[in-house]
């Protein structure tokens, strides 16, 4: 019998039960059915409620995520039961459907069935995120799109799909159905909100060409319940810095900062102008401001800052000490202006989490 | 025998002897004579080469420096044969002045009288930094001055110091000589060069009242050498967030962002029109281009990184890994334009170093 995983299950199921407030009856019975099933299957099953709690507890303890304040307010869908890949893609498109949600964002996961040992895995997901834009190297050397898409961009091209070769087509989800070859779930413009980015003072921005989708999924991250592994896309929604200081602004992603100085007038002649900074700050307003403008949900660094104070302060009420990874809390736009910059966290990985998994190469 | 000092010594020397390229024998002799020495006095001498490389070897150990690519160009002043009180203040004096040179600075460090087993210790600096501004709580609950000085400030008036209560009083030095009750030594208008902030582009910054020192001497930690250690107040120039990020705006420092954002006339009803970080950036280039117009060395944050980056590879040549504490490397303005961000190292210390020294309390 496995009993790492018996034990794995046991200390799920018990701070399951004492968060919930279960009987010692209850927990202890729930227990010795998972540890016979354990025995007589060598895995087991959660109960919904489970897997639900579960997943919020995952979120709880992501160290490296500043949104935790509304960990309790996340919903959780169940694919456990997909028999094939059009279920699959079903729920593929209805995770962006109920995320998205015009613009009012829901925190959303979905769970598909767990790997299991010495069994096929019924879903393995290659993509980083189900939204992402395509990464093309073009002969002349430079890159269309997003760079951090390019291998998974060439993926999809040998698997028959064409982009339309604009800096932001969408790239098909990408997964593996029992550990065949992989398939590719194609991305419907019409399924997807994307946000034309303007500047709410500085207009006409329209050359810069500057747009996102407002929902991130993750994907190619697997939830650790109890020992049990699932494939698991979820969402919340974006703080202006993952897009305006890091996916448009990153040398290796869009890159895009001298041309947001240029489109500003800045004086980019030299360093100690302060233009790189100058040019940061009125990105992360374009953006924050466009979402806004367009009803769609995102948060500014210094707010989800305070948000995550709020979150420190309830969990210490609870005696639960709120693990961290300063490196990834710290927003990259003026952290020393949060309370997180000026704290200590302790970084260390609770069980039920976030985890990587890795991808197998083509 | 304190077999630890041997050892500490005889590391010492061999990193010393191999990069300054003395033979095998040079090297062995002067081990030898340090180890007789250490076995018939307790401890050991070090000739003014070695402590003069030693002390650069500590600032090219420094994790949380990123000025290190200057680690070579240190001016070292040999303090070690101090007598009385009257030459610990020449040398304090000497130090600012040579450190200042009317603006050009000059990265220096003088080094006092090593802590000795058994022995009293000659000189012990309480003072965080040889120039200091004071801060005093008022009988209102708030606080003129520096808050980051509250202590040392209380320190100094039970010694019978004087302020001016202005919100830049020089503090004096504060020390213990021979492990006596503290001593000040005080600091004359005359000898510190300050300078006025003002914005290059938004003149008119009078009335916000922002000044700062130009050098910024460290003066609590001790510079530890082959076993042996030595209080030593070191100083490079400034980065300009050193003084526009964190002095001037952190809450517990003299907070002042709202003022500027005030003075820049920015909307500061809400945190979504980011006027934090859009004051934060012109604080930077006031601080920045009010140094450079009053001819006082600065480096802004971007260059400052692109010269860690130089320092980097520079080393790397040499098939040394340079350590460093990612947390204190990335500036607090921008941190993610900079490659640092995108960066792992490895946090580590080396010896030689600058360690800090417990401060009793009075
Ligand atoms: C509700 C709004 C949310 C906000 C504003 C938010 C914010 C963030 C941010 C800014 C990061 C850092 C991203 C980066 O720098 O690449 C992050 C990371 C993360 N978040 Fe959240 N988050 C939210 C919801 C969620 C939800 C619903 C989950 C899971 C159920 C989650 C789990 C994580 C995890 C696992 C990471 C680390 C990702 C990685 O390792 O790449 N977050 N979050
Ligand atoms: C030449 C120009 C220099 C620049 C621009 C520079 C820059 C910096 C900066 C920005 C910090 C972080 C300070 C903070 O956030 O509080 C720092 C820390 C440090 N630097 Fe440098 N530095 C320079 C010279 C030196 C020199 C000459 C030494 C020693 C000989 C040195 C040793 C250190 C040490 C030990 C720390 C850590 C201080 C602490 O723990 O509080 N640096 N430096």
């Amino acid at each position: 019998m496995n009993k790492l995983l018996v034990n794995q299950a046991f200390e799920f199921l018990s701070q399951y039960g004492n968060e919930k407030g279960h009987s010692e009856d209850t927990m202890m019975n729930r227990q010795l059915t998972v540890k016979e099933e354990i025995e007589s299957t060598g895995t087991y099953i959660h109960t919904f409620d489970e897997i639900s709690y579960g997943a919020k507890l995952a979120w709880r303890n992501s160290t490296k995520c500043i949104g935790r304040l509304f960990w309790e307010t996340l919903d959780v869908f169940d694919a456990r039961d997909v028999e094939s890949k059009e279920e699959v893609a079903q729920h593929i498109h209805h995770h962006i459907q109920h995320a998205t949600n015009e613009g009012k964002i829901r925190s959303t996961i979905t769970i598909f069935p767990p790997l299991k040992f010495n069994e096929q895995q019924k879903v393995q997901i290659w993509s980083h995120q189900l939204i992402r834009y395509a990464g093309y190297l073009e002969e002349s050397g430079e890159i269309l799109g997003d760079p951090a898409s390019l291998e998974l961009t060439k993926v999809a091209q040998k698997l028959g799909w064409q982009g339309d070769r604009t800096p932001y087509d969408f790239l098909p989800v990408i997964y593996q159905w029992n550990e065949g070859p992989p398939s590719i779930i194609p991305i419907l413009k019409e399924e997807v909100l994307e946000i034309k980015i303007d500047h709410p003072i500085n207009k006409n921005w329209g050359p810069l060409n500057l747009k996102w989708y407002a929902v991130p999924i993750i994907a190619d991250r697997v939830l650790e319940i109890g020992g049990l592994r699932y494939p698991a896309p979820f969402n919340g929604w974006y703080m202006e810095t993952e897009i305006a200081a890091r996916n448009f602004v990153d040398s290796y992603r869009y890159n895009r900062l001298r041309d947001v100085a240029k489109q500003l007038e800045l004086d980019t002649s030299s360093t100690t102008t302060f233009w790189r900074d100058r040019a940061l700050v009125e990105l992360q307003h374009a953006v924050y401001a466009s979402f806004k403008q367009a009803g769609v949900q995102i948060v500014d660094h210094y707010t989800a800052a305070q948000q995550f104070q709020t979150f420190r302060e309830k969990e210490d009420k609870l005696q639960r000490e709120v693990k961290g990874d300063w490196t990834w809390l710290v927003p990259p736009v003026s952290p020393s202006l949060t309370p997180i910059f000026h704290q200590g966290i302790v970084n260390e990985e609770l069980s039920p989490n976030f985890i990587k998994q890795k991808r197998p190469l083509l």
